[in-house]
């Protein structure tokens, strides 16, 4: 069988899958597992991107059952039973999609082009050497920071959005306390927009006000209630008509299953290009294939019945574990069983001693021990342990005051994609 | 005054004037001081990219004196007394050349087109993708490894060649043993290749020959006294007119100053390009400008009239520690004094547990003590504890066999740079 995707779903399943009857094919463009909710540090120079990728081999490389494939999954041929790669073609008896989503622009013109996704280890990488290839620039023409050289606008006011603002603002802090940049601490500006009038929609109203605190303790300013018309590459421009000068926009804006593999295989989908799958998982029409994470509408279960769950890591993991025990129980000749949601509560932070988490029972935990909450969870679902030793060691540095993290431009100057900024006098 | 370079001999001198007298601007194309003695790790997934480059900043960023400039230096206005940069100029009094080399292609063929040089992080972190990538694809299509996907050519015996032999032999071991690839470990070959008859000529032949038993044991081929002839984006061909297929050449043939900055401002060269100075390291009809380093032809000083000092780290140190107390005695002023390089000695790890060291006073230390030396040098040379702490867990879990280390493919499919590999079949 295969599993398509090795992010938190695709990984679960192959993983309950691992040494059981079925013979399993893991298949990734990428090498490597990403820990997706510690991304914005990487962007932010707080973590290295080996510190958040994890070598897919290293997890499987010694299993009877499962295989790893590097290869772009480009479709899925029904008829044959076959997934279909760049580079060839996998045939399989049962199927688990796990391919994911991507950032959703909204159609809005320059958003795509100009703008700063977080969804990959690249992106990462290239949002950070952006970063501070835009604090070496002012130092040397200080004249740039009229033109928006140093303001940041961060779309989306999610958890995404809300932990991206927070680390830059502290990076900024760093930036003129540490490491001798010239400029005006507040001659630095970090924006946060959001289309809705409150941060944080998954949370409570008083979560979503911390957080708007915790964010304008650092300086952060809110844009709330704005959506933004267009992205150039030298500013932005909102609904209101007003134009923010800025040669950096991050995308935290919200993702997308459309244009990915899902939207290819045809089978239904729903809103936002999700699969529509049964309550076990199953596509409609295709009782040996799943889609499961980012990629499917995933049910809540009988608890909401109706109800679709949100796109977020823990459902990634319950439901590729689910579909992955459905193979199973078909193999053992088992009726299909129902996936049921077990919500674990949602967490966000916003920097050093800063961080909110909602616990289902209504419970929430705020401050220093959300923040120590935070790290700890963080660290114990970081795959490997070597991950985890290495970004203790480089939260310990950022957080106990220490100099030095990553702040390192690695990449050619090929990987720039700066928006057009205007060239430094000679 | 200006420092230009912040490798060993830049970074050496910027802190010995550090807190002094003089204003000092340290300028450099990239924002980190690179450990080069570790780039080879990085090339074979044993370190990452951040353990091994610490951010200029995170030294100066406190010092009262030293200001840090991110720009590339194109050149040296003796008249106006100003060193020029790719967005303005920088004015100096005082002036310390230490631009360092680059790779040397002897004018050979293809070989700067098709050749992966280790010079740089960014050269580490693209032949890391490519070692990686040509690994996944023989997983897929075995029928590439007639084709040269499997074999790994290493041009030049000296450490930096013997070393990523060894560590490519090592990475080899590991993808068969416990990343799962498919491929028999003996399909896969490492060959080195020089034009001279021995390995290390910096050593001694006992420990040549200790260097080359230890590769034997890895199964590492040797071929020396064979020079490359030309090279191609799928073989290499030697001067016997013999052939290797072959999709990667890692050079490791040398370095040159030729092609740098000290090729263009207009003081006297000696052989490999290096800039001719006194005893004092002054150039030449310039008492106020040195040069240091990989850039500089450095005497060796009273003990050995005449000769010049190898392009090592040691060397590049201590030059450039001496050119920033000539600064200070001429405010001072004192006058000048000449160069005493003070030989510590070499050495050249093969792998685990296989490393050579050789004292000024002909000692020699083999084997695991010889590599835990190397080990506890490296680290103790690495700037910043933060790097320090990560190349340790990163090493612990290389060399006490626990699985996993930073093998990931992070660069975007631009970086490819990948010699013209036959497209795998459908």
């Amino acid at each position: 069988m295969v599993v398509v995707g090795a992010g938190f779903a695709g990984l679960a399943a192959a993983r309950t899958l691992s040494g059981g009857p079925a013979e399993v094919t893991l298949v990734d463009q990428r090498n490597f597992h990403t820990f997706q909710p510690l991304l914005y540090e990487v962007a932010t120079a707080g973590l290295d991107p080996g510190d958040v990728a994890y070598p897919i081999r290293a997890v499987f490389g010694r299993s009877r059952t499962v295989t790893f494939r590097n290869a772009a999954v480009t479709g899925v041929d029904w008829q044959a039973g076959a997934v279909l790669l760049d580079d060839g073609r996998l045939p399989f008896d049962s199927l688990i999609i796990a391919s994911g989503a991507t950032a959703a622009y909204f159609g809005i013109p320059g958003a795509e082009q100009w703008s700063f996704p977080l969804y990959t280890v690249a992106d990462a990488r290239i949002l950070r050497d952006h970063l501070l290839r835009r604090l070496e620039q002012v130092d040397a023409h200080p004249e740039l920071i009229d033109a928006g050289a140093l303001t940041f606008v961060v779309v989306g006011g999610g958890p995404t959005g809300v932990e991206v603002s927070g680390a830059l603002a502290e990076l900024l802090d760093v930036a003129v306390r540490r490491d001798g940049f010239g400029f005006d601490r507040s001659a630095a500006r970090v924006i946060l927009v959001d289309a809705l009038d409150r941060l944080l929609t998954p949370f409570g109203t008083s979560g979503a006000s911390y957080a708007a605190r915790a964010l304008g303790r650092r300086s952060v300013e809110l844009l709330l209630g704005r959506r933004v018309r267009r992205v150039e590459g030298s500013c932005v421009e909102l609904d209101d008509g007003s134009r923010i000068a800025t040669h950096t926009v991050v995308w935290a804006g919200g993702v997308t299953v459309a244009g990915t593999l899902a939207s290819v295989i045809g089978t239904p989908t729903v809103t936002g290009g999700r699969l529509e799958v049964g309550e076990d998982l199953a596509l409609p029409g295709h009782e040996r294939a799943y889609a499961v994470g980012d990629a499917a509408a995933v049910p809540w279960g009988p608890q909401r019945p109706g109800a679709v769950c949100p796109q977020l890591a823990q459902v990634a993991i319950q439901s590729g574990h689910h579909a992955a025990t459905q193979v199973l129980d078909q193999i053992a000749g088992r009726p299909p069983r129902p996936f049921r949601y077990r919500d674990k509560g949602i967490m966000a932070t916003i920097g050093r001693r800063a961080a909110i988490a909602e616990l289902p029972n209504g419970w929430t935990v705020r401050g220093t021990a959300g923040w120590l909450a935070w790290l700890l969870l963080h660290l114990v679902y970081l795959v490997g342990f070597r991950n985890k030793l290495t970004v203790l060691v480089n939260w310990s540095w950022r957080y106990l005051s220490w100099t030095s993290g990553p702040r390192i431009i690695v990449g050619a100057a090929a990987d720039r994609r700066s928006p057009h900024v205007p060239p430094p006098g000679p």
